[in-house]
């Protein structure tokens, strides 16, 4: 049974030296064939399922150190970020655990504040996992892409993300973000097949192709945000995705060993069971 | 391959001259034998994948006419709320247009409103889909049962929902139901379950045998609430549930008609594909 370890996955974490450049999109580091990504795939979703329900039983259960987790995505257009909250979150989770927030432009009111005011209500309660779709990277890669803020607020930013994510570490939130990493061949495939088939209409925009001219300056702000922001308690993964089922696979393997991490055990009875399968007995 | 129909679901829906005594919780209407519903149960998911993908594209879209569902779950302890989100919407669902909300106990700020203000802010906007897990229907059920409110209080709410509810529907919700009815002596093996094993001691509670000593009173207030308010646009189903997996096929059988029942294309393209296929053939 081919499996992907979490030594393997450890191996796309972002360090000091990381170079995006030397990322092969193409590859699967760790797995070999379809027919292996297909097998890892399938392996982790009874684990993922039985922690994420130990989490929120704990979260159920009031106990304030549950712990949570916070999956953060960030990746170019059609790069599958969609695809991972569906396969790996949605067919596995309970979704009474889960809270999804896709985050756009800011708004008008949001924008008047720092720019980290309008993640702080969605960030995982004790015993929640939280993922974001997009997120405070925005901040520092379109924002920083586009010019939309002064060189000195970007820079600003970095160690302000650094010391947000800190905080909540220290918190009890297990933080993981993923840069699901295409190809701008395989990007050019996905925006072609959203152009021609109606049922992908509504998923295109043509803004997209203005990014996508800008792909080499989005790869320099990645590159900078990535491996600035990378630290012990919020690492950073690069993943190889023009494989979607090998990213879903890194990200299940990742999630897995966050929760596991977590180191829960199921809550403890609040009632004496003898006394109550007496009560049911007699009921 | 075994099906059920929509007709074969319908016949679940609660009429003027319904008895709630007169529903075996372990028939499975329409199904026979484990491999009728195993079948029947796997037979849905591609196509309430693409319905709600649909309805979730329409309001992606902005389009304020996509119309939207309620899905209302309200049964006795055990009978199976939690495995239909799981099992119907989770796992074939974008969670990105689901939003799943508990009801528990008002707080105290909520119990100084009218009964039904805390439900606003969780109905669902057009392209979006809401499950209730118990619900307004909490406040003439345990109320009713316990004595909770003033019996012309009471008296007045079926009304007040009824009304609530066509309002709802008349803004475009479709709005589904559902009782999942299970015996008493199905439930007095699931609490056996609940108690015994340490992995689900956290889904029992005491009080769960208290109001199992009610089990009459509840019932009696189940046929009354349900024939009250069991309207053309917002049916009761009260669905035999001691095979949850009969139940979760009949609700995804409710839902993808609901669903369907929208008449949704997918949205247009606000964009001229040509030139756009010209556009990335040039980035």
């Amino acid at each position: 049974m081919a499996k992907l370890t979490v030594e393997e996955a450890y191996e796309l974490k972002v360090g000091p030296n990381f170079q995006l450049a030397d990322v092969d999109p193409s590859s699967t580091p760790g797995l070999s064939g379809k027919s292996s990504v297909d097998e890892a795939f399938n392996d982790l979703d009874d684990a993922l399922d039985e922690e994420q329900e130990k989490l929120y039983a704990n979260g159920r259960a009031g106990n304030e150190n549950a712990g949570s987790v916070l999956l953060v995505l960030q990746g170019m257009d059609t790069a599958g970020k969609g695809g991972i909250i569906r396969h790996v979150i949605g067919k596995t989770m309970d979704l009474q655990g889960v809270h999804v927030k896709a985050f756009g432009r800011p708004t008008e009111e949001e924008a008047a504040h720092d720019f980290l005011w309008r993640f702080g209500p969605h960030l995982p309660e004790p015993g929640q996992i939280s993922v974001f779709d997009r997120s405070h990277y925005e901040d520092v890669l379109v924002q920083r892409v586009k010019q939309l803020a002064p060189p000195e607020e970007i820079e600003r930013r970095y160690g302000a993300i650094v010391e947000f994510e800190n905080e909540l570490a220290a918190r009890g939130t297990r933080i993981i973000k993923v840069m699901p990493h295409i190809s701008r061949e395989y990007q050019a495939e996905n925006l072609k097949e959203r152009i021609e088939n109606p049922e992908k209409h509504w998923k295109y925009n043509p803004g997209d192709i203005d990014d996508r001219k800008l792909w080499s300056q989005y790869m320099a702000a990645y590159q900078i945000a990535m491996t600035r922001t990378s630290t012990d308690v919020a690492p950073w993964y690069c993943v190889p995705s023009d494989n979607k089922k090998y990213c879903r696979t890194v990200v299940k393997t990742l999630m897995l060993e966050a929760l596991q991490s977590l180191q829960l055990e199921w809550p403890k009875a609040d009632f004496d069971p003898e006394m109550e399968l007496a009560r049911l007995a007699q009921s």
